[in-house]
């Protein structure tokens, strides 16, 4: 079964996710664009599988939208859109620094909304397209010492309930994968004693594929997805 | 991807999800298994893609040790299993038999139980197996006039929440999905004025070969489907 | 502020909870109905709050149904009703009675089912009422090793949200209490070395004397209960 | 049962339900401080009540650190603190202002946050204190047309949880309450066609107070009130 879709914007291209998710869409024939803060780290990616990148702080409106209307003269508006960026810091309620929680906020979950907007814009004429919002065991649950991620994380998925009532009506598919656990990367990998902790990228990105490839007449909007051995 | 798994069962085989799951799962090489209180209307279905057919009520201990039991002599003990009976009556709580009550709780959920212990039992030794179970909008939601279809699916996804728990770590991937919306079949089309608004077999189907197909670093366990038109 | 009702039938009364419950209603001038299995341990509860007692095996529909006929003649018919009757065995799927599975079904929630629809029939011509259902961590957690238990326990919940959506806009008031942890009682109290980690019986019970006394202009339907130093 | 606090602040003082909070927390002896972001239309309740008014714009740092500071010297530190701020815009996600999804965010989340980490620097030292969110439905659904209220209250609910899993280990009591409904109000009633289809704010305070009187061994975290005609 094809995708149906032939073009993806990836924001926050930077994780090993993206990667994952850009050499799968490639692999369908995709024409992918990945924007990030800074794309330096994308250009070996980007040669891999043909990529065009963008610089764009994902949380700031004028950035957002200089990436759609660069996307629009060049590789075209993207049929699928997919939502990575999230900003986190930790520490007790009392000691956390005010800046930080509103970055959380514009980073994870306003961030979310400008790149929706600017997608939502594109794919209404068309009654067509697929945006996919990342999500964390934090989405659904506020963890102790962790308010900023959480408050981010769930203003996410609220942003994406509402769109999905919204839009999947007008031919939109709007959906919101929670990812239960750690990413596994290079730099990041199981403790010796907890192999299989962590979560495959390449695993990951299947769903995500899986989800983009659904008929519309059995849309998933929620999906979360963990390793075999995660606590839940 | 192959789904890596080669015998399935599917009980409750005689509504049209069945016939889709059974066809899509033969078509990846699956030996499959039908099950169903009366096997009758399973003939041409089996004969189409080559499937064993048993008679079992899914409420009663005897037939379902039956049924593994013939399995374990015929086809062999099925790798993956889904579960779908349910059983439903609608009226207020002031009116409802209690009879109907209790058999929606023994084939909603105590049937579910039955077959997933026989399941888990060959799985078990392997470390490797699928369960599906099947809910419906009522296992999130009691709506009103229905509160035994609501008890049995609440029942059940219970059991599989504490399923997934125990057994994902022990190699068995348990999950539920939620069809929150009617299904299509010959039976029952969508009124011409909601064109679109019941969900295609096939559809639903392709998700749960999905979840099937996943890697244990990346298992849902949870997925809900819904037709793009429906309210939520 | 007044509780607004002055007859009360406590099921399950054997349980240290229902002697809170008893005494706080009593005190408020409601005159309380204790039923259980064996009414042998109410005698004393029953002489201290001036309660009438009586057996009920409340998984059975005859006994059930001979409680409310009794209540009828003798005390009247309770306008306050809680339900707090549990069944749990626990162990892995594989090893699990089907017997003790059942009867965690019929107990938790059955007879849920079956005293609410005798107390609802009596309710709505009056237009009033209140019917508080006794959930546990177990009704939106399915645990490893519990399934009968979440079984049970989902299943009532799905009871009481189906209720509640059909009978609040009829005058009767229909409420789920999860109560998050272990109640203290003589036998069973916390250990040393985890001081405050159990639930204090009067405690709740004030909460569900706070739920009873609702305007129907604000009505909880779902009410979370759980000691200050419970991990949640 | 007495409160067991004596000081109190009510920020988003302007709305009904803080009139009747504010009411209710004096007629128990409590010391009310009002916040709000202007103090004109407090007057007559703070003279009713015998509260002192403090003007405070809740989504600015550096005001509410002010509001802090007056409190420590005036009325003294808060023991009580609710906080019902929130901002809400309407509209399709293609064509909401940027600006307002900011102010929705950081009205009704980051003043919490802002508000929530002044009290909780006070109230740790004591180990004794509680602090009250108001949510709404769209704390847990996120309706269509209404991304930024939705993704505001989200927000607010993960910051409460975070909060409650951090502190009620440590004495104080984190709560969050979802208004399902409309509350009346002079300017606001409900239409002759749809009687008590709103929520009395006075029995909504109700349960505020109930829930700040639990004692530490059954403290509630979440509570939701609706008017009994309510669909949910």
């Amino acid at each position: 079964m094809t995708l149906g879709f032939k073009t993806a914007l990836i924001v926050g291209a930077g994780a090993g996710l993206s990667a994952s998710l850009g050499r799968q869409l490639a692999a369908e024939g995709v024409k992918v664009a990945l924007a990030a803060r800074s794309t330096e780290d994308l250009a070996g990616l980007a040669r891999e599988i043909g990529a065009a990148t963008f610089a764009c702080d994902a949380s700031r409106q004028r950035d957002v939208e200089q990436l759609f209307s660069d996307l629009d003269k060049g590789p075209g508006s993207p049929e699928i859109v997919i939502y990575n960026p999230s900003y986190r810091t930790r520490g007790p309620v009392a000691d956390l620094d005010p800046a930080e929680v509103e970055k959380s906020l514009m980073v994870s979950a306003f961030g979310g909304f400008l790149v929706a907007q600017q997608a939502v814009r594109r794919m209404l004429p068309k009654k067509s397209g697929c945006i996919v919002f990342t999500g964390a065991s934090a989405s659904v649950k506020g963890y102790a010492q962790s308010a900023p991620f959480a408050m981010g994380k769930f203003a996410l998925r609220g942003l994406a309930q509402s769109m999905a009532r919204e839009l999947h009506p007008k031919g939109i598919h709007v959906a919101h994968v929670i990812i239960d656990g750690g990413i596994r990367s290079e730099r990041r990998q199981e403790p010796a004693d907890k192999p299989a902790s962590m979560l495959d990228p390449d695993a990951i990105a299947a769903s995500y594929l899986g989800v983009i490839r659904q008929s519309p007449s059995a849309w998933s909007h929620e999906v979360e997805v963990r390793p075999w051995v995660e606590n839940f």
